[in-house]
């Protein structure tokens, strides 16, 4: 696995050198379903619009004697680079010119104790701060917004990006906030373990933005979720730091560990966790499967989780989904024959494709493997074998690239993601997927995270972009969602976090009790209030 | 499976017509190696010393309008039955005549909006409110302690005992908390489901005060603890309801149930649930193995954890622990002929006998023991067949009747649990052992909860009892095993709760930063303070 250079395209995402990669037969099926666009070329950096700087001088300083004159940044690069996230309305307002939400400043403390220093400075001051780790946040997480503070500077965690010890007897690792997923996986690598945790972000997604806003990777349903991982943490915040012990199990009171875990920076910096990792896995073996309908195959991931022969990965596509994926892959249409072969076998007018993935010893893939397709079976799976198992892992990081090409040709692009029990699943994926056909010429789905109790429902939409106002018209499409969402009993996300973007259905989702805990909370630890204000509670 | 009836003998544990049973070998052992006195006779519930009632008048009419007449109780009975748990200084204060820790009265409510608004009386009028589930508490958590205030209430949730709803296809049912393990298990044994949850205190205790406490089963391998099966929550506090919806996965920010789960009464109480539940298993299979060591079988132990080959229950007895159970065990010498049998065969002076069992079906049942016993082997493990087993699940809730039948007999015996990383396990297992050794005659040690990261440790001792000090013995040596915890890394309490026994090492448990954060919470809540003073957090 090779570890990519750090920073991202200042537009979009990822490796600068990328060359985009929009399937050739995705341009006809857009072209006739939603419609392409020319939007005016991309602004260069220099075009971008900075606020003025509005940190004094002798906040500059005192930031500068806490953590080192190279570590406060204000050059134009790194206030863009750190203006915010990869969400839709993050890529649109930077491509329009627009960078009203950049720091005055980056902060990159090399230090736990810069850290604290560094909120110190600020909750004196009055200065707000960002955490910011890989800056993958897809919902306004990492918006430098500056709440009622005149002044705003984004803490870079970059430098705290040490593997502090590994226990291998345990199967735990200490690890600081700012390592990327790919830079933990080598280091773990070279001792024969993983942490088997890859959101689609892995590529620049940072650790401890994964734990401040409770990740899930692709291989959930074998390794769990981020927050079923992490078995203790620091978190430094502006007046003391809470520190959850390391145990691998206890009743000693209320769980801090879980109440630092989706903090999403609003009550301190991540400094320390601790992680569960695993023994690498000798094989990993991917494979399609199509079924006659997203309701069956449904109903096979729902028996699988609930019988305890989960895969660790288990993704399955709605009809829509898959007649897309099948007709604009770039294999050589390969996938579209099977696809079809498929299709003409069963007479069917549509089915739906799964990717279900083994990593494990050898033996232990094969007979797991059995166990679960004795299942798939059932439900009236057909093996469509490794090729398709392949191309997914080939693709499955691709995805924010193929979003900048669309962005490139006028195509709104926006996913999103709940998760609700398996009874109300398909009255949940009704209500959605209607509320986002009236805004979007395409609207599929997927389910890609399983439990014993019920799944996640992760929706994509192509529509054919507002030239006029492209933010506005991703905002309506947003609440139509978010409405039909908190009104069917979804979780307003499942592993997107909250950010700015799901802030407003906060209130539906934790009540006004739970609303009044977190305030405490944050009224303790944050009495000033400057950890990134506008996010998670507004 | 029968269902006791709920109410227990004041002065111990259980069925007011259980006889005891204490191994006719153990009497000898004991007598050998421990001591055996003769207390004075236990007192009559009339010659029990009560605290006058300090409730108003007022307020008790106020209590009667909440909840009805009959449902506010302050006859001796109630109150002595409500004024601890069974923790050994609860049943020695009794069986001296004290009951000092008694409630002014009990009060019963019926709905979520009875517990309302008995909270609402008691916040204004300033009288404590303890909620009490099934009293089987071992740390003092429901000591009907009045704090500050003059008064105090013990809030009985016995008729808050219905199961709601139970969702088959997502396997999750929603109950009310006063309902005890064997009720919950027998309606849900009528649909085939099981929770799975049984804790020694399984036949008496509340699911509310499972949840509340964190409470972990004896077959907590398979299934997890209590907190790993709750989706969804309800707290009623004295000022607002915090409601964790029911999901099976979410990103939205800190979790609620989380914070909710081990605040032990002491933020509010809990009147609603949404607990995973499974398919009952067609086979329950246990049986003995014996292991040259305890660190023999502790490795073991940690390889089944970590190569997710996890029996459901995993039991492991030190050497001592070994000794003592085949030398007592009341089976016609039974056990005691396979450990010399063992021993003879190994030539060695001890061994460590564990008890690993599975429930599932017939077929999974087959193939999961063959993959545990591989494993159990390699370890140097020799099977000793199922009647080891079926002995362990027979007396599987017996050992507190055991102890009342020492306390009989002028012993102290007192049990305590702690849980650390498999790195730490043996550094906090001597520890423990040697600070207890220096103040009890028999110590010994058992691991029965296994996480890939680590294990709890579970300690039993004996003691002659100090005859004129009794209270203040045991609390010399809780101080001497608690101290050597903290010192060596484990965490203060694995399942039994914090209470009051545990709360002197809440701080270094969770910290400033932790302390800080529960008592917002907690001020946020409950500001006056009613809820189960002196617990948790004093």
């Amino acid at each position: 696995m090779s570890i990519p250079d750090r920073t991202m395209r200042w537009w979009g995402w990822g490796d600068p050198g990328h060359h985009g990669g929009l399937p050739v037969p995705a341009l006809p099926l857009l072209q006739a379903e939603v419609g392409l666009g020319t939007p005016p070329p991309r602004p260069t950096l220099d075009e971008v619009r900075l606020p003025d700087i509005a940190l004094p001088a002798a906040v500059r300083d005192r930031l500068v004697a806490a953590v080192g004159a190279e570590a406060v940044r204000d050059d134009r690069e790194s206030r863009v680079l750190h203006a915010g996230g990869k969400s839709y309305p993050n890529l649109m307002r930077l491509r329009t010119g627009d960078a009203s939400t950049a720091p005055d400043a980056v902060v990159s403390p090399a230090t736990s104790e810069q850290v604290k220093a560094v909120l110190e400075v600020c909750a004196e001051a009055g200065v707000a701060v960002v955490p910011f780790g890989g800056g993958t946040s897809v919902v306004g997480g990492v918006d430098a917004l500056r709440g009622t503070f005149n002044a705003v500077v984004s803490l870079d965690l970059g430098r705290l990006d040490a593997v502090r010890t590994v226990d291998e007897r345990s199967l735990l690792a200490v690890v600081e906030p700012g390592l990327r997923g790919p830079e933990l996986e080598a280091a773990l690598g070279d001792r024969g373990l993983t942490l088997g945790h890859f959101p689609q972000s892995f590529e620049y997604a940072s650790i401890g933005g994964m734990v401040a806003t409770r990740s899930s990777g692709q291989a959930s349903a074998g390794y769990g979720r981020i927050d079923a991982n992490v078995l203790g943490l620091r978190c430094v915040t502006p007046t003391v730091d809470v520190v959850a012990s390391t145990v691998p199990g206890t009743a000693a009171g209320p769980d801090l560990r879980e109440l630092l875990m989706g903090s999403e920076g609003t009550l301190g910096v991540l400094t320390e966790m601790t992680l569960r990792v695993r023994r690498a896995p000798d094989e990993k073996r991917y494979e399609g499967f199509m079924f006659p309908s997203f309701a069956a195959g449904s109903e096979a991931l729902r028996v699988l989780a609930q019988e305890g022969v989960t895969p660790d990965v288990a993704r399955l596509s709605d009809e829509e989904e898959t007649r897309v994926s099948l007709t604009i892959a770039d294999d050589g249409g390969l996938k579209s024959q099977l696809g079809r072969r498929y299709l003409d076998l069963r007479n069917v007018s549509g089915g739906a494709l799964a990717i279900v993935g083994w990593e494990d010893t050898v033996e232990r893939v094969g007979r797991r493997r059995d166990a679960t397709v004795d299942v798939l079976k059932r439900y009236g799976a057909i093996g469509l074998g490794r090729t398709v198992g392949n191309a997914w892992e080939q693709g499955r990081f691709h995805g924010p690239y193929l979003r900048d090409d669309l962005l490139d040709r006028g195509v709104m692009v926006d996913t999103l993601e709940t998760a609700t029990t398996w009874s109300n699943l398909f009255t949940l994926y009704r209500a959605v997927d209607a509320a986002l056909r009236e805004r979007a010429a395409v609207v599929m789905c997927h389910v890609s995270h399983i439990y014993p109790g019920g799944a996640s429902l992760y929706f994509t939409l192509f529509a054919r972009q507002d030239a006029e106002d492209p933010i506005g018209q991703w905002h309506r499409t947003k609440v139509a969602a978010g409405e039909a969402i908190v009104a069917r009993g979804g979780t307003i996300t499942h592993h997107h976090g909250v950010g700015v973007d799901h802030a407003p259905w906060m209130g539906a989702e934790i009540g006004d009790g739970g609303g009044r805990v977190l305030r405490a909370v944050k009224a303790e630890l944050d009495p000033v209030g400057i950890m990134n204000p506008g996010k998670l509670l507004p």
